[in-house]
């Protein structure tokens, strides 16, 4: 614990502040020398006082870019953890011994992850759980199963991983999430959250049916506690009453995500117990509580002293446990998430009882407290991605205008409309609020309504307010608007009730690989008969398309955006103006070719055109806006006026260009007329790599659209010349 | 009450016995004239001796049909409900009279349901509360939402649609669910189930927003507190506490779906803390104990008093209460639901109180009861569809090979591979079991999970089994795994899991409508990089792809199969052999025109393919089988020898034919080689009708595809005079 140093010195400074380049699909690398924020890198679970007063020095120091928070600083020895390849190495550790070792991984964690540019606070918090889980149970053998990947990167060190640390979330690295092709100790995949009760329940319940014993470990979040499954699961555990071991991982700083001021937030009423049973008086005094209560469990006991039970631990024990013993879970806790002696006794006893059913453990973990006299880290989006909002929604970055995202835009251009129209309300639905929405959230708190992790509800929620009167504009990753697929056609589409919905992390998210890819929104949401479904080709686009949505008050509406960097984004906003319904528009007329694209594609097509162009080639590009309903004289007009209609989208198969497909095909452009290519994304899931290399890989550069259409006009040659 | 008229006696019977007609895409109609079953129409709470003495003698003496259930009778006098157009008629009426009402209305439910072929028990078990409700709130000012369709009928009665009630389901008629185009008094859509939470909290807080005072009164029932989403929603309701009224129809049938020492059932932890709550001693003493809680609710007290409350309750009250209070709803109950004086009282209390925040009554009817003495409802399929099932299991049914459906196809051939290979288990989700699974879920009860309407568990809850080393088979109908979606893609497809989908349902599904038509899976599925999509044309077909599903262990795999019976089945199960992946066939050889049909279809195509012999033209019929991997060779083979390729799914466009457009464009066989047509469902939610209507309502009969290549062969009178 000693050996952990946290120097707030200015050291070598080449590294990339604001995690800006794995954002941008334009910016290739954007270089801010300002020295900046600090995080508190002390291994303990406070920070010393030196420590505390430097960076609070430092971050009033420095107001232009306060959330940035990057240090160089020496790597600290790390002898114990020198001796831990697999989890084996484990086991013949001191409690002492082990101690040190979670001061190391945190250390390692601190140390590599500064480098990586990624959050990484959720990992320390879970060290000692991390170790007292890998010593307690033998994994590979035993399962462990995790919540989101942010938590797990401990869990990656002691797994064979370390070396490879620094690959994290890069081309041809180590997952930012658990990958059951990269390690046999990744049980399943964490990613989207609230999969882990489910799946372990399957590997429970086929281990029983096999007549095997190994234990089935699973964490859960506070944040996760929130999402319809995990209730769905718990209960399902509960009924089949399988051993399995729940952990709920609960992390004061999800629970209670501060905004100055700010609006009512996500926290619904089991956070709300969650944080009763934090301030219970009787934290403390865990040992005693919940040794009492594992020995009650084993034996005929547990059904005869249900009741009893019950009632004994609604005295000694907290407000709110009840909710998991109702849903069926032999509730435990809470236990000090960062006191490795507590957590591995209660993990032995746990693991030691036969026939016990579910168990679920509340740990709770304080990452807010370590580093409450910094700045808070880095606002991170849903499941992990790190978002600029926090940034570029600082008033002050805002009006230098360094650089905004798609999703400042929106926001701008939502409040603008929201000031024009009373009735437009907001929801969002994911892990943390969107930071770029901030300026909506303060200005109209009353009006915006976070969920949380609970899609489906989101968007019902929102076909409610509708129905109200309002106009809802539901806020939603595409990646996560998948799990509300059935409430968006039955809630939604097939009432034809308007709902407008902002798909945000549309297309390849970069570092965040395909575990957030919006590769099939486009898919899913044209298939549906009453949506209208657009994508604006640029910021302004994007603005006139807040605009339209609004407007539209007869059926639902859904855009996408990326989330990208937008350049060249110190122009002001636009004043937002509705487009036609179902008009595209021609950008540049030439011959030939016509590159139709769809959404931020647009703007690779206008790269192909520069490019064709300098080899003497004028083709025509146009903007689709709509992908439904499509713009029918426009795609008449192409198909008259060239040889090859290109459609080019950022999605995969059985969206626009499909939707292209069917229409020139029974209008019987297809007999001859035209030769129509699609370019979408490859069918595989792209892995992660920056924005560019993830282009390249899916064949969505400027460069693969020219040379596509250098091909389709014979010039194989220069093609070929064009991919060198 | 004592008006009902039930008579057991064999009278004019000239109606369809099985409900048949309106399930099979091939008979058109089935008449059995066969007397058979009974169901009690007894408007009483118990049957009379009398009446369930005759029942009994007829069921048992006629074995042949035991399911099936209609009678003649005739209307009873409905004095009351003719002066009762609206609820606004209800409201001068004296206790008595609403008493009288309510046995009124279950007469007509009964007589006119009966009728229409349809279950309708759910809907008598309701009446009361139906009639409470009307009488205490005021719709349409104030809202009412539904959570499943066929609970509605009383409520429908109620709200101008008397006349109606026999178009119920039809063509043109009244649908089966609620609906905001039918009525004013229809505040929701309810199809899904577990959404009426949702799409209240966000009227409640509209209304709010718009300092409005109507009440939103929100019905769930016990068979959907299974789901996730209402999870989310109660939690929401909770935080936001915003006023509202959610009534838990909590019916003892849904809640013990008994099979004869049948296995385990889906039953949830919640669900067995309903059952404990029905039996609390203290039911009886409801009065005492709601009245007392309610008046506790008002002003600080709620704040002040909530602990010792939460205890008072748990001493009087019934265990399981504090799961509803820990999500942060007021519990009251549990209230009998068919006793309108005590309903009405408990809706006026709380109707009458401000600022109490979501409220959950929960009442308890008692739709079992009333028919205990007779042969069981017959069994309805997920979300009210009836199923053949529960006639065709009927080993003597079978064995006499009257008919058989897909689903019964199904399970035979999974029960044949499941005897070969250990490791085969099922994951079923919905809402109730489709009956059709009962021979595996007989034959293997230790293998058959039903989870209940729990779709986005159940779909990680399989993966979790494959990765403890079983093959699952994970069968939801298409319309319901869209509530699964994500976990289909993050929790199974990107982690290459091998789960085998069984998509039953798919396509239109006649009388329900467009609720629950399968009309997407096609697209949502296909787009997926390591699904394998495939779906069979006929019955051995589908055996076939049981046991290619079987055989597949390293990717997910899915098929679809329709609601239909299967015409012709009388022969034996074949030999289910594995089919090479990505392999289709050519069915008849022909020129000119190629009809390449996927699933069903094929056989619509086979129908077109007779029509055009008979007018000298001989098309080619193929049989994709495999949406994902393309039968690439055999596309290809087909745009060589012909002039037109036909795509012919019944799907939304973006499946199928899209992937084979997307196939033949970059292949250059769209260049002016072959002219493609693709065939698919309209952009259009096709409304309910017989499946014949909707078929052709949809463009998709045999005529309709045979018109389809006599235009393209320019012989266009002959395509009017097919139509005509």
């Amino acid at each position: 614990m000693s050996s952990a140093t946290a120097q707030c010195t200015s050291g070598i400074r080449a590294l990339v502040s604001g995690q800006v380049s794995f954002l941008s699909p334009k910016l290739d690398v954007i270089r801010v020398s300002e020295p900046s924020g600090c995080e508190s890198l002390k291994m303990n679970m406070y920070s010393s006082s030196a420590s505390r007063s430097s960076c609070k020095g430092r971050g009033t120091g420095v107001a232009a870019l306060p959330d940035a928070d990057d240090f160089f600083w020496e790597k600290a020895p790390t002898p114990i953890l020198d001796t831990v390849e697999t989890p084996i190495h484990l086991k013949n550790l001191s409690p002492k011994e082990l101690k040190q070792l979670a001061d190391e991984i945190r250390s390692e964690i601190a140390f590599t992850m500064s480098k990586t540019q990624r959050p990484f606070k959720v990992s320390l918090a879970v060290v000692e759980l991390t170790v007292a889980m890998h010593y307690v149970f033998h994994a590979p053998m035993d399962k462990i199963l995790w919540d989101v990947g942010e938590q797990t990167y401990a869990h990656k060190i002691l797994t064979g991983r370390r070396s490879l640390m620094h690959t994290l979330r890069r081309k041809n690295g180590l997952s930012g999430f658990t990958s059951r092709s990269e390690s046999e100790y990744d049980a399943f995949g964490a990613g989207h959250g609230c999969n882990s009760v489910s799946a372990g329940l399957g590997m429970a319940v086929a281990r029983d049916l096999k007549g095997m014993k190994d234990h089935i470990v699973t964490v859960i979040s506070n944040g996760t506690t929130m999402a319809g499954q995990l209730y769905e699961a718990m209960s399902n555990a509960g009924y089949l009453d399988s051993n399995m071991v729940v952990i709920l991982n609960d992390s004061r700083r999800s629970l209670q995500p501060k905004l100055e001021e700010g609006p009512k937030s996500a926290i619904n009423a089991l956070s709300s117990t969650l944080t009763k049973l934090q301030s219970s008086k009787s934290f403390r005094k865990f040992r005693e509580a919940a040794k009492g209560v594992t020995k009650r469990i084993g034996g005929g006991m547990h059904e005869l002293a249900a009741k009893v039970d019950e009632y004994a631990r609604g005295m000694v024990g907290p407000l709110g446990s009840t909710l998991f013993e109702e849903l069926g879970l032999y509730y435990i806790g809470p236990v000090d998430g960062h006191n490795i002696d507590d957590l591995i006794s209660v993990f032995q006893e746990v693991s030691s009882l036969n026939s016990t059913g579910p168990v679920l453990i509340h740990v709770v973990t304080e990452e807010v407290e370590k580093s409450k006299d910094c700045k808070s880290e880095k606002t991170v989006s849903h499941g992990g991605g790190i978002s600029l909002g926090s940034l570029t929604s600082n008033p002050k970055l805002t009006d230098s205008n360094i650089y905004r995202t798609y999703g400042d835009f929106f926001a701008e251009a939502l409040v603008a409309e929201a000031e024009r129209d009373k009735e437009i309300v907001t929801v969002h639905a994911g892990m943390r609020v969107d930071s770029s929405l901030k300026p909506f959230q303060e200005r109209f708190p009353e009006k915006f309504f976070d969920v949380g992790m609970a899609e489906q509800h989101a968007v019902t929620f929102a076909a409610g307010l509708s129905c109200g009167g309002l106009k809802p504009f539901c806020i939603i990753p595409s990646t996560f608007l998948q799990r509300a697929y059935d409430q968006v056609i039955h809630d939604v589409d097939l009432q034809r009730i308007p709902v407008r919905f902002a798909i945000t992390g549309a297309g390849l998210v970069g570092s965040d690989g395909p575990m957030e890819c919006g590769a099939f929104d486009i898919t899913y949401m044209s298939c549906l008969p009453n949506m209208i479904v657009m994508a604006p080709s640029n910021e302004d686009e994007l603005v006139h398309m807040v605009a339209t949505a609004a407007s539209v008050d007869d059926r639902p509406v859904c855009f996408r955006y990326p989330r990208g960097v937008v350049v060249g984004s110190s122009h002001p906003l636009c004043n937002g103006i509705p487009l036609e319904i179902g008009k595209g528009r021609v950008v540049v007329e030439g011959k030939g070719v016509a590159f139709l694209g769809y959404g931020v594609m647009v703007q690779n097509c206008l790269k192909a055109h520069s490019l064709l162009s300098s080899l003497g080639i004028q083709v025509t590009v146009a903007d689709a806006r709509f992908c439904k309903p499509l713009d029918i004289d426009l795609v008449r007009e192409l198909c008259r006026y060239h040889e090859f209609l290109v459609t080019v989208e950022e999605g995969s198969v059985g969206g626009f260009g499909s939707h292209v497909a069917q229409f020139i095909s029974l209008d019987g452009q297809l007999d001859g007329r035209v030769k129509w290519r699609p370019i979408v994304l490859p069918d595989n899931y792209v892995e992660q790599a920056t924005p560019q290399e993830q282009l390249a890989l899916a064949g969505l550069t400027g460069h693969h659209i020219a040379a596509t259409a250098l091909s389709l006009l014979g010039r194989t040659r220069d093609a070929l010349q064009l991919m060198r």
